[in-house]
């Protein structure tokens, strides 16, 4: 089959990579749409030391697994879980400590004609929903993954970081909660989009915003994390979001003086962002920038690098 | 009058530094022993780039002030708050964007015959408390502000990373709950401290301990809180203490990867901490090092710097 591997140095396209052959308990899904994400460019970059096919955002149909999933549309969890351990058991599986990551960790991704995932992990896509549309399934559980760490109020003043991608998403999806957000980035482009979003937009080159109770880091920089100590107000909440390949350089003292927390967050449960998606209500159709072939994916790796990029999407039909 | 005073090159005696005339609202108050905190020894490293009188742990008495306080042994609050703004509202006067802070910003500290506190600011010592053990009572808050913070039950797995002065006060006051609690350190005859005091402790230079649930970072150290994130379970959460003049360099990957929480702790309340010394549910007295005359400040300083050393007091009457 054809699939998009990562080998340490170089991305290529390798016409003649072999098929997955589904151990038992996990499905064979023919990948239609696949996203590209920032952590496979800081893939790219050695985080994690990744090595194999890439991607572990997608949409696909099932075609090869149990009846029930057989020949269905799905989307899927990326964290191949173990079951077994303290964390499976609380419903935490992705953070069992002997999972492997689709993409990421262990596991092949979804830049390819076909993936292989547990069938735990799959969750079939309403027929209303456009592949284009499901396929932001993993990236949005991400931003709902906040509401189940943090408490975001009505009352609350919420500050979004970054108008890339993932800030669009997050900012979306608190607004939701009827809490006062606001996105704070650097492209106008972007801003203007947040704007016709119905997100109140601002420019972080111009006058920075007041302190906010909950600031989203959603840089994708190194940088961000100091900036966001400077946006939160004490005993406030900054959210990373932003996982970056290498080390970061900050005072931290201002996190201790001002009492602030740090949360990390990362993937997110795929049914509250499919039930929004099914709904209607966060739009993701106009964050894609453009979509590319599966074999021009190392120059669709390029154009999802540049700044000021939405995403980019890899048809593998 | 004497005072200790760090004029941003040196640390010196002044025998004529003029005492302290209160503002209304304000007390004079003659100290008797004053505390030396790590804080000072980062103040004269350039943090914060404070001026002045260093000093914001002691005892003393009331000299100049209401009559309900006049002639009372007392310990203070270090933040001098403003009393109108939205965090003095909510009882978090500690927070106030306009407070001074004691010895640290804006206000002259306690290395001296007298300083002047806000009368708020000041709790009367129970008659039973020797002067050596009231010293602790800042620090000691300080500890019981993790309780405030963080919910820490029974059933909690907790390392204090950090055998210092702050590591044995948070370890106790954590053990207090009911938790299971461990100190982690790598000076022999402080964890040897830790065992008299009734805490587990071990040494990180041997194995490195099972991941807690919470680990509270009270190394003094920049590099404590790297460490502290390879200590503490996937969604627990790191409680970051010490407060580092300069930059920290670390990756913050893992901290998104494992959805770490890390919360800045600094000052806390002073009743429960004077509560808890005076049933005696917290022991301090094997914690000081040595006694220095306030002449001998520098070189008080200089022992409060030394690897390893415990709590050095400065005895002002």
């Amino acid at each position: 089959m054809r699939a998009l591997v990562w080998d340490g140095a170089r991305l290529r396209l390798d016409r003649a990579y072999p098929e997955p052959r589904p151990d038992p308990g996990m499905a064979l899904v023919r990948v239609r749409l696949a996203g590209v994400c920032s952590t496979d460019l800081q893939i790219l970059r050695g985080y994690l030391d990744f090595k194999g096919v890439l991607g572990h955002e997608f949409v696909g149909e099932v075609t090869a697994g149990s009846p029930n999933l057989l020949g269905r549309r799905v989307v899927g969890e990326i964290n191949f879980a173990c079951g077994a351990c303290s964390y499976c058991a609380r419903d935490l599986s992705r953070h069992c400590p002997k999972r492997r990551t689709m993409g990421i960790a262990g596991a092949d991704g979804s830049f390819a004609d076909s993936v292989s995932l547990p069938e735990v992990n799959l969750h079939p896509v309403p027929d209303s929903l456009p592949d284009e549309e499901a396929v932001f399934a993993e990236p949005l559980a991400a931003a709902f993954e906040i509401l189940e760490q943090v408490p975001v109020r009505r009352e609350s003043d919420v500050t979004v970081l970054g108008d890339g991608k993932l800030g669009l998403l997050c900012a979306q999806v608190l607004a939701g909660t009827g809490a006062r957000v606001r996105l704070a980035g650097k492209h106008p482009a972007k801003l203007d989009l947040a704007r016709r979003l119905g997100i109140a937009a601002l420019d972080i080159a111009g006058a920075l915003p007041a302190r906010a109770d909950v600031v989203v880091e959603a840089t994708g920089s190194p940088a961000g994390l100091e900036l966001a100590l400077q946006l939160v107000r004490p005993r406030g909440t900054v959210v990373l979001k932003s996982t970056v390949a290498g080390e970061h350089r900050l005072s931290l003292a201002p996190l201790v003086v001002d009492e602030v927390t740090v949360v990390g967050s990362r993937c997110g449960r795929f049914p509250p962002a499919l039930a929004a998606l099914e709904r209607r209500s966060i739009s993701v159709a106009p964050l894609v920038e453009r979509i590319y072939a599966l074999e021009d994916g190392a120059e669709a790796a390029r154009a999802a690098g540049r700044s000021g990029a939405l995403k980019i999407l890899l048809d593998c039909r």
